[in-house]
């Protein structure tokens, strides 16, 4: 079996039950299904360049001004995008990260520099990193939490790191697409300055990968600009920002997601504990863990796609990464590794 | 009133007759519509990043190996990925033409040259190009028909174009996003070589913009690999998948397409010179014409938007472009031409 770039491909595999893509166990909302169907006839028209209403409905749900609010065909367009429109020289990520930093930063020809996490630290970044932020690195990519080890970056150290980064004028690009998955969170946004960037996404948070819709924040208005101008004119489809401005609306569906994946985060933990299984404790909705190497395949016999991360720097093969769904697919999950361990 | 970068903006304007965008003026088919609804339980999964079904059917419509089909959110997303796939360090592009070439060579740092295309010659490319294909460009980017002067480039030349390009081991990037609204007519396919690349776009043929779906083909499996593998993993959304395999198995569409188009071009043609409006005879689906500078302001006072063409290198603030609509909406047209003009 060749290792996969990312997870979340249903199309390469018989799958009944995905863990590999660390989507809401919610579903879409029928809100947004509902509101793409009655703006179809936008589909005829070249979509606002500038989505204006969607960045409208952002802006009142983030308390940010629409200026500084860029939207993207998803929250990997809007990287590609930032990398192009200030074409970092050097920059630092973490490792084991998301993958496409480096694939968006190499593209570019710029160096890049790994921060090792500690593994017997469970991966959860320390101030020693603080050392790591040279003045000759432009651009610093923080995943926060970071996927796929599932930890945050601890607010005291966050705020650190974003005072340094001001002072050595670095952009600061901060990854927030998991954060909606976690109850009262620090993010960023509690230290912005103009240098910062951050990135969100409609994807996970709403399970709605398949129709593209991510968003970035910035520091200043000069930023959202220089992202908006760089790559095409018209990224974000129509259905796209009717779903948005759709599902911005939900009331209750963020709060029931929160109980949902504490709740079952926690089955989880506790079940790969029983089982034997070497995990990292996660903050997030998806959880990282170790077993042989061949336990991918033997789950897909049962239908079952889990993430193998042995593409991720630091890690190796006997590295899977899962997501928190609902408890029945979650007791699904359980009982298929426990006839897999020990089978 | 500011110029726009691009027709098509309804969103900044109160228009009711779009005659800024070269859409089919058939509209989008009923049958995408409602593909895109049976299949909305795909827009909760990540989308397949490979497009699998869509280059099947897009293999089988444009007799072309699908390892040489690329699709990508929007013909323009692709141009962006193919220009970074290939970082060209010198462009030929004729002028006027797409204004998109210039910025997405230029935010690689290209050197851009531009062939001036003869007003007097209805901006018909001729043979005294070929001189214009020095050793030291390595990718010509050709529009055929044009936008926004609706001219074919002759099929001999093309021909002698495609065989020096070959022999230089130039690029070529041939836009042929307009060529579906001809008939019969010559594709830079006919004389194929690896070094071809091919755009196209579901946008305008089918009226279908808001989807953002385009494609190119490639000469060479390699290349398609190439531009595959630039940007983002997940560029092509769900519904736009969807809508595309749907809609082409359209039987008549495309039929009753050219028969519309090809009436009411002559149709729009015969009154622009009963109006003593001087335009440039075109093969497209759009019509390129002069007239006085605040004609634009004047028809937007009637919720009619036609393209400014003063952005483009080489016109000015007297040319305008029309898109062919159907028979009702170019009789509003006219008869608001007529007030504007005499008025």
């Amino acid at each position: 079996m060749t290792t996969e770039q990312h997870g979340g491909n249903i199309f390469a595999h018989s799958v009944q039950y995905d863990f590999s893509a660390n989507l809401n166990p919610l579903g879409l909302p029928e809100s947004v299904r509902q509101a793409v169907f009655a703006d179809s006839a936008l589909w005829a028209h070249y979509p606002d360049p500038y989505c204006t209403e969607l960045r409208k409905s952002l802006s009142e749900y983030e308390h940010c001004p629409p200026e500084q609010i860029i939207c993207g065909n998803g929250a990997d367009d809007l990287l590609y995008r930032i990398i192009q429109a200030f074409r970092p020289k050097r920059a630092l990520i973490c490792a084991p990260t998301f993958g496409e930093y480096q694939k968006a930063l190499a593209e570019h020809g710029c160096l890049i520099q790994e921060y090792p996490l500690d593994e017997k630290n469970y991966f959860l970044l320390t101030d020693a990193f603080l050392n790591a932020l040279t003045s000759d690195i432009d651009m610093l990519i923080l995943c926060h939490p970071n996927n796929p080890t599932g930890k945050c970056i601890p607010a005291e150290l966050l705020e650190k790191i974003a005072g340094i980064c001001y002072q050595k004028k670095m952009i600061l690009l901060c990854d927030e697409c998991f954060l909606d998955f976690i109850p009262n969170p620090v993010s960023i946004r509690n230290f912005m300055q103009e240098n910062i960037i951050i990135l969100k996404a409609f994807t996970k948070t709403y399970a709605m990968p398949g129709l593209r819709l991510g968003y970035a924040m910035t520091g200043c208005p000069e930023y959202a600009g220089k992202i908006q101008q760089a790559g095409q004119f018209w990224s974000v489809s129509a259905p796209a920002q009717t779903a948005g401005i759709a599902v911005l609306k939900e009331q209750h569906y963020l709060k029931d997601t929160l109980d949902l994946i504490q709740k079952e985060r926690q089955f989880l933990q506790k079940s790969l504990s029983e089982l034997h299984l070497k995990y990292y404790p996660s903050d997030a909705n998806f959880i990282l863990f170790r077993a042989e190497p061949d336990l991918k395949s033997k789950l897909l016999s049962e239908k079952i796609l889990i993430r193998d991360c042995s593409n991720y720097t630091g890690l190796d093969e006997t590295f899977y990464r899962i997501a928190v769904r609902n408890h029945t697919e979650n007791q699904v999950l359980i009982s298929a590794l426990r006839r897999c361990i020990h089978g």
